[in-house]
């Protein structure tokens, strides 16, 4: 069985994450494979809108910690970095759907789509201090500019979940629908988009990318720090706990 | 009858769009005098108050398509840059009342005054995208950073009406006034402002104008690119359609 | 008695303004002991959080006019810019609590905390203009990006109160608790911050503070402008008004 998903009609290609069993996690392998479909769909004339969306119980869990727990030093982060810059990439817009889960990259992919619409039970999470890590993919960049210091704070610093409401009212998810209506809704505004006239679809994408050069930056100062903490005895703990469902010692760390 | 009207009292200067019987849409002519009475508003020092508004049932339905589309192609943009310089160039604060509809740089001159209140039931619109064209006047900058690339994109590419409180949710708009008490209440906002110290209002401004050499690189970039995509095969039949009042046969611009 | 208390217990240290019957007014005295306690707490690898706090009815009713009055020209800002830079500094996450006023610095400095928790019945006020002056603490660099220009303008230029609810929804303040949760609220919040990996939490706060450089320019260029505004009649007539609680006669400055 695929664990991603490819459908494509309308000019729209739907990208799903299909490893509902694990909660949608994203091994290596699934990266790779969205990075290997993005980057082909921007070669070709026919597509003209990207939606993402989870099977099963959610949008994603996340990283595979074990999957990713398991990797040599230096091949850690190759596919997951060929899929960030793939989706920044896209100069077709993208459309989110979430519903369940979205945690840690699952979050902060949302921070790169175009669009994002969300059941209202969606719950969100950026738990990278809790394993002893530092927020990815320009989510320290871009979260405090739409949602405040003092909001991104909570949310990097605390590690907690936060629900739906509370993602669009700071800016990370365009609009929550019905549960029972979000195929539909998302199915709509994937339509509305692929009739739009595509000169000036991609062009208004590009004009409101006018920051991509530092978000790029970012990313990079991001992961150079990310492998630093990665190594460090708090992430080792915290990775060993989580993968043996342990509770983490905080006081070695603090 | 003048299109653009002119009052002055208490320091205030009062620019209604007074071409009801076509929603306000905007001319050449308008545009120009508009840009003539700010530039005079910048020479004298008993301005202190900038007030916009439209007479009649709304705001603006924005750029006057049919008086756009009959122009020469190197004349065409003329007089909205020079009421869009003179606009960002203001010193003194420019407050804006909005009823009715706010349609195209109905909506994106908001994003240069300091101060927006809106009727509850405005309606407001970016709809470059349904007529083949891109964002202007630093929108593509502006709404990104204040309301978040997910709301911004749903506005700038499905191009649908959004409300009074979206507006005022995600910064376009400082306040929902009732439309009974609107005219009153700007007033008011209008006659504290001439009130406060000149030197430290003007430089309060000022201060927070940290963006402008941005915010007009954009604003020309966009404009190349409007240029652009007003000569293409999409926007002349979106013309055309709007004129004639026919729908656009999308399938040929996808 | 001291004016500012501090205390220090399970890796928290807590600073508290301790001039009650004043209103927490900071005086030049209180602005240097702010600066050395957070720059001794940089120093000490025991402290993990700093917590900001307010004794009696409220936060701060910000800077000592009375004493900010009197000062020579040439150490007017002395005292204040060591605490905003220390602030500014601190690599420990922030924490504010804040209940009753917050006028003037008492809101700014808000800004360069990371977690920002208020009651519900918190008034918030940034009366600059009315004092003749200009924002200061980077308020007319952060205020417009987080809130918008159109809300950002409103609080600095009309300078009248705004609630919990508002500074709330425009990034200001992190979250509303009711006041007699708020203590334990704190409390818990920052118990949690000291449990963080430290390298993780500082790492974390350190890439979101990526706009610092921008922010320490502002700082520059406001205050030059306010100790320009300082010297002017409208400021003194001001001052000399709020200390002498005469009313301003407005006329003199439009």
């Amino acid at each position: 069985m695929q664990s991603i998903l490819c459908h494509f009609e309308n000019h729209v290609l739907t990208l799903s994450f299909n490893r509902a069993d694990k909660k949608n996690a994203l091994t290596r392998e699934m990266y790779q494979q969205l990075a290997d479909a993005l980057i082909a769909a921007e070669e070709d004339p026919e597509v003209k809108v990207i939606l993402l969306k989870g099977e099963g119980d959610g949008f994603t869990a996340g990283n595979d910690i074990a999957d990713f727990a398991h990797r040599n030093e230096g091949d850690n982060v190759a596919e997951v970095v060929a899929f960030m810059n793939a989706l920044c990439a896209c100069s077709n817009p993208i459309v989110a759907q979430v519903h369940g889960v979205a945690v840690g990259i699952g979050t902060t992919l949302l921070l790169h789509c175009d669009l994002v619409y969300s059941a209202p039970e969606s719950v969100f999470c950026l738990p990278f201090i809790n394993l002893g890590l530092v927020p990815e993919y320009a989510s320290s960049y871009i979260l405090p500019r739409i949602a405040g210091k003092r909001k991104a704070s909570e949310w990097l610093m605390l590690g907690e979940t936060f629900g739906a409401q509370e993602a669009c009212d700071y800016g990370v998810v365009t609009g929550i629908v019905p549960a029972n209506q979000l195929d539909e809704h998302v199915s709509n505004v994937c339509k509305k988009l692929a009739q739009k006239p595509s000169f000036a679809l991609k062009q208004t994408k590009l004009l409101m990318n006018n920051e991509q050069d530092a978000i790029q930056q970012q990313i990079s100062t991001e992961l150079d720090i990310f492998l630093e903490a990665l190594g460090s005895e708090a992430a080792k703990e915290a990775f060993d706990a989580f993968i043996n469902k342990r509770p983490v010692n905080r006081d070695k760390f603090k």
